[in-house]
């Protein structure tokens, strides 16, 4: 861990604690689009950070949820036309009232129709964009090294956080590495999904998209950690993980944070 | 505690124990219609009470689904065109066979499309209904005190259950408050939902509305504070919740309610 | 536990621990339909066998899914017509790149339009069905006695497992009986779905059929007897089949395995 004061991801560590502090005592509404897979896990990891998620998908009524929330994630992992509606309007709301949202384009390594429909969200302004390697190399034709990263990154005015054993997250200049987590967390469906929710949590309580980005992956990476201890295996896990979110305080993210 | 033999509210504590028992000996179906956030969770909670649920939204055969059950949950968790056609058709199921049904109303305070349907549901005699205080406020344009639930529910027709730090439960002339219950049941998701499982469970054993919802919550409050007593969060509440509801039984329940 | 080496059903059991390391080693892609309540404990079923799970039903996008995949599933647990249609797409690429394909009709006892859909389906040559006592009825319009099972199989050259205290494999000829199993696996929603899910990755790693088929449900079986061993109730018991499944050996599974 670098030293907290000499650098932008030092300045993040230390900020981390307080972040988690706004997230809890603030209680963001969020607002999720995502598959039938991962909603309960992403809702219960929500619910334990503090937050107030909410996961309706019909299109007659989500500009509503969405006006009423203070973050939105469009994970694609449901993507039929009624969704793609249901998504462009929750979209469209979220530009209208300047909500911040997160783009999670899952699998667009798999499917031709993911990959278009995610460069055209592209355009819309996601203030966030979190993926694994494949996924970001689907995406941009382009190996997830740094550099493509931070190009990425800069023409699409997103910040990118891809995942992988150290996460990466850029906004263009600045660079954050976090390199907390646990093997686990790869074996437990809706892991990414989960990251991606608690990343538009942040978004809620904090201006700065790369800060509050890195800080989401350190809590959701110590979280990890804290669960790793104890579990049994990918079940307890998971059951691990949504107790240590609920239980996770500053002190102990701050001397936990591995940022470089 | 009241004296159980005293009231009202007491027979219902003297019962529970005997309600349960009948939900493990019959084992009713229950078919639910709820969202995919809370789909299993709520199944597992009516597995565990010793249930038989089914889950399917589908149009086409909701009603030879309803036509085989013994009760009936509309949650309007999930909430477009097609479960909208799927809801009236299991009602009309429902109706037509004379099987008890409950309404929980979610999130009729967040979309106003919900809060019209719940009124248009409400005019299909439902038996309960059980919804939280932001809802009922939304759905009554009144704050919910007792007066106010009472004078609902004598309208309507249906016994409300608005669920708190203390659960009310009346059809109008009968009151019971359930005190029963943890703080961890507000952190997990699809908490509500199962709780109105299992009143709809309690319908189907039980011909008294009222009874079975005091019972059925007084069922729900203590396997909360049972699972409370060994969670380490929100992760492992859930599932000692579940644990909990299938370790139930009559003397436990007996000295646990908390009925005034 | 019969001699291993003296019968088929013996050799099953020696190779079920070279069929779990070559899951692992492997680790297929297993594409699932299935219904809401149960992909989330089917994906993290399959995860933990170290398989890799999907689950989209767009109907858009399924068959690209099903072709870059090495095994498919298909539950009738979601059943309307735009999942009608994903399944007919999702079978007919299985079909074309001869992909391994496992059906299992979920509550066709309940609704004459599922056991119709899983006639037709029949005919599309699934490797196996899998399916409990009441819905093979519902299907044969036979009781599932050995005599039934095999002669079904016979006439839709389809591998036969029915599910119960002891499961009941057979393609016609060879008959396996396996007896592995605890009673808690019955209050475990989708519990069903995801043994179906992992005889279909199983298919992806084991040409036959039916040693794929008998492996599975061992594996699955001797998971549930590891988890009932600590298990407080179905809670803790579906935690503890997640962890078992990724904690499984093969030196295990030979000692356990009951096959007769």
């Amino acid at each position: 861990m670098l030293d907290p004061k000499s650098s932008p991801q030092g300045v993040v560590v230390l900020d981390v604690g307080a972040l988690l502090e706004r997230l809890r005592a603030r209680g963001p509404r969020v607002h999720c689009i995502t598959n039938s897979v991962a909603q309960n896990f992403t809702a219960n990891a929500l619910l334990a950070a503090g937050c107030v998620p909410s996961m309706t998908l019909s299109s007659d009524e989500i500009g509503d949820f969405v006006a009423s929330s203070e973050a939105l994630l469009v994970n694609l992992g449901t993507f039929d036309r009624e969704r793609r509606k249901a998504t462009e309007r929750a979209v469209e709301a979220a530009r209208r009232d300047a909500i911040p949202w997160v783009l999670d384009p899952v699998f667009v390594d798999r499917a031709a129709g993911r990959a278009s429909f995610a460069n055209l969200l592209l355009t819309r302004s996601p203030a966030v964009m979190r993926l694994n390697r494949a996924e970001f190399t689907a995406l941009a034709n382009a190996q997830p090294a740094e550099c493509a990263l931070a190009s990425f990154a800069d023409e699409h005015d997103v910040v990118v956080a891809v995942s992988g054993e150290t996460d990466v997250v850029t906004e263009g200049t600045r660079v954050g590495k976090v390199a907390n987590g646990h093997a686990l967390m790869a074996k437990v469906t809706a892991m990414g999904c989960a990251a991606s929710a608690l990343v538009a949590a942040c978004l809620a309580v904090e201006a700065d998209a790369w800060r509050a980005t890195v800080g989401a992956l350190i809590i959701v990476g110590v979280a990890g950690e804290l669960a790793g201890e104890t579990a049994q295996g990918p079940g307890s896990f998971a059951v691990g993980f949504i107790d240590a979110l609920h239980r996770l305080d500053a002190p102990t993210l701050l001397a936990r944070a591995r940022v470089t």
